[in-house]
């Protein structure tokens, strides 16, 4: 995985003011505990898969200031009477010295926990909040969306076709994403050189209108594609084109592509026409605005699809288009001799755990139960039954600065997202929308932590 | 305006494939004309701000292959038969050659209408299709997006607060497209570097937090940026963090911010406040999950509020996540003595325009009327009236790979587009959702045009 420095100034401005408010009044070493969670499921989501961790971790180790970056700052209206020498030396030095814990890259996660802690001094903690949010918000985004495909396509192969309909540097991230949880590849050649993702590609209209007939198109690319056609049949008629494919590549036909109109029965007569005249190797790829819920009524109807291509709703995401991760501060250290204070929100909506926390995933036979959110260093709680078995989702990632967790491989951030697929019960695997205030899945505070929001609250009101 | 080279591999693979297979099949040399265009606007959109265009351009002007392009090249499975070392010889010295039309940057724009026209040898027109679609579909999403909200500010000022909610890189680029379009700015440091966007920051709630009390925290921002302090008063209680503000800061209180609540109500009550008791200059910024109708709703309540910082909503366009930007081919030369054939697509929802076209927009003493679909060269039709105008909306950008139009100033696309989103009629301008089938605005193709149209649907069924 190739990932290159991020510009530091690829910030909110206020992280950068707040830092130099830290700094000029004496309070940039004090402890601080934030941490990074989506504060509420989309309605269209059951689960989220958490992806970008991995990112963040690797921005928050490679974080630097360039003498650019401070001469820019230097010139800032709002930054400049901040911008003192002894602070621009202290960005020039800047490197984060913290410690990080985090989830794996690719687990399941709902809403309410820490998917990654951050302790450090304030002013550092502080400067990482909106690229970790930004990074860690789309990928999710992405990622959970794709989830949903891989269940609806149900072992058949999905790929990724979005790049035209997102940012380009965003589709290259999509493109990752997608595989992460289990697409079988991209189009986007470059997200397969960046991550070693098989690329995947086929004909468009364009190249069969650029010849006088369907068949010369077909026979011109075959002639140089003679392993790997996949040609597109719909330019004109579908079951014809398919006729007139297996004509041209005979055996050798890799495959077709059927891209607009109903793609379930097209695919049972175009399937018929291959395997009678010849072609019963050729695999039929799908194409043209799929979702989960198309690609399921697809595969519940039995319809002869080896490969779902799937692009904007993919990629942008189409029915929960943004994701609610926020990065709270939850404990600070108040000097020498002052207890660390847990910081809790109560405002409707936006309420947070103080505290530092784990996050203990129950299940039962291999099944997801219920998560618990304890405060860091609480014991487990006691289990219901032997059958039981708890996990903590979060470990040790950066120690003092340096990653002591590497970045997973993209083949065992698969692994990891497939075993978490499996482990959730269909309730929770279901495409349908959640009920709103009936989730399928459980997130609560232990009984110490709920304890603790109790007294805080008392404290506060 | 500073533009990194983009990989030339930011593409989908077929882009490759289909070049090989020009290539290798000797049509390489064929002249080919492509449109881009959106099919169709989305309900949530009754017209669209053209953006990215000037991208667009820079990326034709500039896409090269390097020599790890082609080795990766060669090491695809799909590619490498057809990666022959005359192939790749041609893809070593690529460099565009043909002639590009275009609006301009931040031109008011419709559906079925062509947004960029490239006539090039085929091989190299299809060679830019996905990046050309990647770029102008987001930038024109999140400009749409940003000119409903500029819209509905009504002359207060919109700010953009989204880095957080999507990619980072895509954020940079949705701040310059929001203030293309009339944000008066942005909190993302590295857009105002990169295209120089005026800078706007105020202060997180992690700063209150993390001090012992609202009034400390007040202090002590207040202490180090004396000039600038927007302060965030909804921490704990809103009217109450209005009056600590401003007994902290007097009349050198910049502003404060509302996050949180009934920001019509609250805003009121803390102008009265600010007013009451010494600050009559400070600003009212208010924030969180804005979108268009909840900043025209505030704006109509009156509420006294100076200024919108708005994020998630545009950055994602939450009620039009995705844009259906295609790019076709729309006219092709056969070879010596054949003349030029047009094409047409006539499937369902997808039918496209034949012939190379130019678009005309009729404006009657300055508000839209119509635009005008026409094919190139042909003559501007007769004006209804004298207070009619015709403006032709594409020209000439690049001409033998040359870009003869420079990439406009950002403040130049920003007065292009205020005088555009100027001309709209209300019925165009309108907030609502389109009413389907019956557009606000009208994009018809002209008599000669509609022949044509008429003559090859004949030819083909």
């Amino acid at each position: 995985m190739q990932r290159a420095a991020t510009s530091a100034l690829a910030t909110d401005l206020y992280q950068l003011t707040m830092a130099a408010g830290y700094f000029h009044r004496g309070m940039s070493h004090r402890m601080a505990t934030c941490e990074l969670f989506i504060r509420r499921l989309p309605l269209a989501r059951r689960f989220l898969v958490a992806l970008g961790i991995d990112a963040a971790l690797h921005y928050i180790e490679h974080l630097r200031f360039s003498e650019e970056d401070i001469a820019f700052l230097r010139s800032v209206p709002a930054m400049r009477d901040a911008m003192t020498d002894d602070f621009a030396a202290y960005l020039r030095d800047f490197s984060f010295t913290g410690d990080v814990w985090a989830v794996g890259e690719g687990t399941i996660a709902f809403e309410n926990e820490p998917l990654l802690r951050v302790r450090a001094p304030i002013i550092q903690a502080q400067i990482l909040e909106t690229f970790l949010l930004s990074v860690v918000n789309h990928a999710t985004m992405v990622g959970s969306k794709a989830a949903r495909m891989v269940i609806a396509a149900d072992g058949r192969r999905a790929v990724e076709f979005g790049t035209r309909r997102t940012h380009p540097d965003a589709a290259i991230e999509a493109a990752r994403d997608a595989y992460a949880v289990g697409f079988a590849g991209t189009s986007n050649v470059e997200a397969s050189r960046r991550f070693g993702i098989p690329l995947y590609g086929t004909a468009a209209h364009m190249w069969t209108m650029a010849h006088a007939t369907e068949e010369e198109a077909f026979r011109g690319y075959f002639a140089v594609f003679p392993k790997s056609s996949i040609l597109l049949i719909d330019t004109y008629d579908t079951v014809r084109g398919a006729r007139r494919a297996v004509q041209v590549a005979r055996d050798q036909l890799a495959g077709v592509r059927l891209d607009s109109g109903d793609l379930g029965a097209l695919a049972k007569e175009v399937r018929a026409v291959l395997d009678a005249e010849g072609a019963p190797n050729a695999k039929i790829v799908a194409s043209g605005d799929l979702n989960e819920h198309s690609v399921a009524a697809l595969v519940a109807s039995g319809a002869p699809i080896d490969t779902f291509g799937i692009g904007t709703e993919l990629v942008c995401s189409v029915d929960a288009p943004s994701l609610g991760g926020v990065y709270k501060l939850v404990e600070i250290d108040e000097g020498p001799g002052t207890p660390v204070r847990p910081i809790a929100k109560f405002s409707v909506g936006k309420g947070t755990f103080p505290g530092a926390h784990q996050v203990l995933r129950v299940v039962d036979r291999g099944v997801y139960q219920e998560d618990v959110v304890i405060l860091d260093h609480e014991d487990s709680p006691t289990l219901a039954t032997s059958d039981q078995q708890v996990i903590g989702l979060l470990d040790t990632a950066i120690t003092a600065g340096r990653r002591v967790r590497p970045a997973a491989s993209l083949d065992a951030v698969r692994a990891h997202v497939a075993r978490g697929l499996a482990s959730l019960p269909p309730a929770v695997r279901s495409l349908e929308p959640a009920v709103p205030g009936q989730p399928a899945y459980s997130v609560r505070p232990s009984a110490s932590l709920a304890a603790l929001i109790e007294r805080l609250r008392v404290e506060l009101v």
